[in-house]
């Protein structure tokens, strides 16, 4: 079974088999050893029970191979024992010096190569294209291969890692972003390993506008928890892990069907700009769905000019509208020739990136009677327009290879497939066209400037320091010092306790706010006397003098590092609005301004901040400063800090202050 | 073309050609006029050219046959012209006597009764079962068509109402509800026409628990302009569509394979008790998948008894989880026989609703070959459960006949179509085992009492008369007056002036907050003064003085007339949350105290109410009775209430207060 697959992705190399008896099998020569094989030899497809991948290793080792693909099962994903077998047969191959994908692994199939070593039985006939499907999970890479196969995708590669012992994903990354011959790369991923590698590799993937779409699981606890029993995958943080592929133009999807498509369209159509849709059909009901879908899952439609409207009127029936999507009616079925100048109408909108036609495709000899003509007609349509243009099925239907065929001979890519589907792909398009016209991150991470700051006071002086706005607060240690700084501030003050000893500073009667400037003195002695009072033993080092503030709007911005893709800054609307909410943007560090401002704008509270029910709008410019200062800040103490987190960041206007905050280190 | 179809749906009623000539055609016996056939005839068929329409039914008409088709196009989807034409068809079918379908429109298929006059060509073999297809649209009805032979979902009924000039989706839905060889109803519409006849007859199906599952245009403002361009229909308030929905038991979906499959899901499985998911798979990755897919659509899933962990732990092998998803794990491959116990263990957990395997059918000989086992011992798990059970495939997938002809042999229904769509229909198999078990509305609504209150006080007074709590406020119109209800009162208070005149009472200086009884005389004086000097010629009817109140949690309650669905009441998070959260609930009037729980539960400022940061939680129930309260206060108010709106309703704690309301009438 697992031989047939040499066939059907037709490899090209030489094989030999080699088995204890060194019988001849599937027609080849048969050795007892790898050794006894006359000409040198690539790789070893090592397909025997699991107690036999040992000395199968050490037999093509002295071979002189150095690379395998170990399908055998049995291993890490069968429990304890099998674990420890693992281990046995890492240990040996990094001292045979061998590389190798699995065990329980289902190989690869190079095909635009023409190599094969793999049991993954692709649906036939075997269709070439430039798709690559890489996966951890042999079933899932199956899967995706057969909804390749229904949509008429071709693949160039399609690779299943399994346990991934010794070869992760990454590793497979690698080698396809740098492949010519792979136009958009698909991966199924429980969980990444060899973070640094695969981060560098997606942003190089960036640069060449080649797509990578990723269906990785770890959304929802349950399948975290469930993906560790599967294949001891981490899973981790998911926030940090979107804020990782939004930086890095990385398209994270949630379902197979998605997954396959989206890679498939970004790669055939690559960036688009505008990337904004221009949609039209014959069928009124495919366009309102179109736009109904598109509300759903974010798609911005173009807003045709009032030039476009005046030549799609002096085209269409007089009854047609001139919406976006574009109902052209049913008398385009009767005159499919309007089609040739409706098309490159819509693509000459200076709003328009893609035009799509949706548009059934013909599956039967009955319906291909019915709408070649009309097929005919938008491929001529293409062929006039300046901008890519796509046709996008009804529904999902099988593509047979005579329809295949007979599209192809029109001379249009494999539509997409269905309206729901499509428009999930439009929606993600839309976004990896956005993503990879902006620098996955600012600059490099500033120098550790050795300073650890501890507790309220010092973490806020220590951010002030960095450039990061601060509430000009001033620790007094006597009344008179108090009654000049009251001075200093002019204006009405709150009056803190500071004490290491007193955590809880309102049940210890030790805050007072809305203190004019003349009664700093009393209020200073007042505060004191009621921490002695309170806990005698406390140690008082003064009282922390504040100017008062009203609410403004309350922001938190918090650090943090993520033990895989290092430190990450989160933006949050705060106050009584954070639990309800749940409203924050993450991205990894450093940033800078323009990346605050992306951060600050997708936030749902972001209407707090522009002028919300007559208030002052706030500065966001100054906002964006604070943001990437405290990012920075946080990222200046060095590899010992864990979490840094300012909150309140209180913004009022042109105002922006941290009126608390803390850092925490590892232990 | 068309007239293959009556072979295609296997129509067995008697066929007579009627033509100009009276030729023979299809090899039926020819005739010029209706009035020639011997036989009493039940319905026309009627294709010709849109001209030809009103002749061809005056000569039905002169046959005494009161039933047609018309599947000529031309009419008023083909603009103003075609529109008058229309109009003439209906007013002469009206003068004979004939309800029709159409025109535009592509008829029906009867499969289950042997009688079609439909041009939408099936794709072929025609599969026979127990969904309802119908639809406005003749392309997106055909689509439909594909998308359930490719699943290979089998059909009693399709139909295509087109322009609706005389019989509407109402009108099929009705016949589709009451007739017993249909298990569920799946319908695409752009618009609803007769809502009364159309909310009875979903009623009637929610009684007989068929499901209706319904795409419907016009979530999005731009579909609507389409559908109303495309085929002028109506697109009513979506949130008042969707509360009928909710109410009636309808699922609206938001794509074809949702609808179809969903619809053939429901009317296959009917409502489970419990309504939550028990899931398995040997693919650890189908597992999380599904886990990831629930979180994001809102499946909810079984959580296990330790009696069924335990029971799983004796039968699967020692490295398994007892999670739900359950990943069985790769050894039921080895060992197919485990599904037999596994599954049985699944259902009798009491928590359990339904058993989903999932796990990929086989399509290829090949795949037969390897998956048969393990097919054969899901159906025996499956026979061997107390609940009903379900196979979902990892992805969408062709169904061939030989394929089908396969699971049905192993005793399955066909199984559903992808992980993706199963877990969206698997969250309206949830929602709609719901909805089936709870009455559509409460009760009657109230008699118009005769009353007629205008402007804030009436309203205010008007709810309070009809049990709705509200804030005791008074007008009073002298300082005395003033001073007697402060002290009354007891506590502090607001003033606020009271004059038609003023619109802005703030500017006016009309307004003062927290006054103390002892001030009363004073500040109703200053109040007139400060009116009297803002306006001299304001008419000023005294001063409203009402209790000071914390903030507490705003709500808004309005209630609105729907010129398609009636009164409907909807609840708010109000204040400074409502255009953040954009957080509200609709639903048909009347309701009674769990319509209104529900509805305020399903907010997500709910948090607010229940305690949120250590405030005291809300009164639910008397928040539910006073939401009550004021829909039947607004109903009462009779056919001329336009709409009432109570903002804020203020809740803290037990107290439940309308601070302010304004009725509005219709002109």
């Amino acid at each position: 079974m697992v031989f047939r697959c040499f066939e059907l992705y037709e490899h090209k190399g030489k094989l030999s088999a080699v088995n204890r008896g060194g019988k001849p099998a599937h027609g080849l020569p048969g050795y007892t050893s790898c050794t006894e094989i006359e000409d040198p030899v690539d790789a070893a497809f090592i397909y025997v029970p699991a107690e036999g991948v040992l000395g199968a290793l050490e037999d093509a080792a002295a071979a002189g191979i150095r690379n395998a693909v170990i399908l055998s099962s049995g291993f890490a994903e069968a429990g304890k024992e099998g674990a420890a077998m693992q281990e046995e047969v890492v240990r040996a191959a990094r001292d045979l010096g061998i590389r190798f994908m699995g065990p329980n692994s289902m190989g690869f199939a190079n095909l635009a190569h023409g190599s094969a070593m793999t049991s993954v039985k692709t649906r036939l006939p075997c269709r070439h294209g430039r798709l690559a499907l890489i996966s951890q999970s042999g079933a899932l890479l199956n899967e995706m291969g057969k909804i390749a196969h229904l949509s008429g995708i071709g693949l160039a590669f399609t690779g299943a890692t399994g346990n991934e012992a010794s070869m992760s994903i990454t590793d497979l990354l690698e080698y396809l972003v740098d492949d010519d011959s792979v136009g958009a790369i698909c991966i199924y991923s429980e969980g990444i390993r060899d973070h640094g590698r695969f981060m560098a590799a997606a942003m190089r993937a960036k640069e060449l506008n080649k797509p990578i779409v990723l269906l990785k699981l770890g959304r929802s606890e349950i399948s975290g928890a469930i993906a560790q029993a599967h294949t001891g995958s981490l899973i981790g943080d998911d926030g940090v892990f979107d804020a990782m592929c939004r930086q890095t133009g990385i398209i994270r999807v949630s379902s197979l069907e998605e997954a396959v498509t989206t890679a498939d369209l970004l790669g055939k159509i690559g960036p688009i700009a505008p990337a904004r849709i221009a949609m039209c059909s014959i069928s009124g009901g495919a366009c309102a769905l179109f736009a109904d879908l598109s509300d759903e899952y974010g798609v911005e439609v173009v807003q045709y000019t009032q030039e476009t409207k005046d030549a799609l009127r002096a085209v269409l029936p007089s009854f047609a509208s001139t919406l976006n999507p574009l109902d052209t009616t049913g008398a385009l079925v009767q005159h499919p020739e309007i089609w040739h100048e409706v098309i490159p109408i819509l693509a000459r909108d200076a709003n328009t990136g893609l035009v799509i036609v949706s548009q059934p495709i013909p599956n039967t000899d009955a319906e291909r009677l019915t709408l070649s003509s009309t097929i005919e007609a938008i491929v001529a349509g293409f062929r006039a327009a300046n901008k890519p243009a796509v046709i996008v099925d009804f529904s999902v239907q099988t593509r047979s290879s005579e329809q295949i065929a007979f599209i192809k001979e029109a001379g249009v890519d494999v539509p997409v497939q269905g309206l729901d589907i499509a428009v999930r792909a439009l929606a993600h398009l839309q976004r990896w066209s956005e993503r990879v016209s902006r620098p996955a991150i600012a600059q490099d991470l500033p120098a550790p400037c050795g300073e650890h700051p501890v507790g309220e006071r010092e973490t806020l002086q220590y951010l002030s320091s960095r450039g990061a706005p601060v509430i000009p607060a001033r620790l007094v240690a006597t009344a008179d010092e108090a009654a000049q700084f009251a001075e200093e501030l002019g204006g009405r003050a709150a009056y803190k306790i500071a004490s290491p000893d007193i955590a809880h500073k309102t049940e210890a009667n030790g805050v007072r706010l809305d203190i004019a400037p003349g009664d700093a003195k009393e209020t200073f002695a007042s505060i004191v006397a009621a921490a002695s009072a309170y806990d005698p033993s406390a140690r008082v080092e003064g009282v922390l003098i504040a100017p008062m503030r009203d609410a403004g709007t309350e922001m938190i911005v918090g650090v943090t590092r993520d033990p895989e893709w290092g430190l990450a800054i989160t933006v949050g609307t705060g106050g009584v609005l954070t639990e309800i909410l749940e409203d924050s943007e993450t991205r990894l560090l450093p940033i800078d301004e323009a990346h605050a401002r992306d951060m600050v704008l997708s936030l749902k509270g972001a209407k707090l901040l522009q002028g919300f029910r007559g208030s002052e709008p706030a500065d966001l410019d100054a906002l964006c400063k604070a943001i990437v200062a405290i990012g920075d800040a946080a990222a200046a103490l060095g590899p010992d800090i864990a979490a840094l987190e300012v909150n309140p960041l209180r913004v009022s206007g042109a105002q922006v202050e941290a009126l608390d905050a803390l850092a925490i280190y590892a232990a």
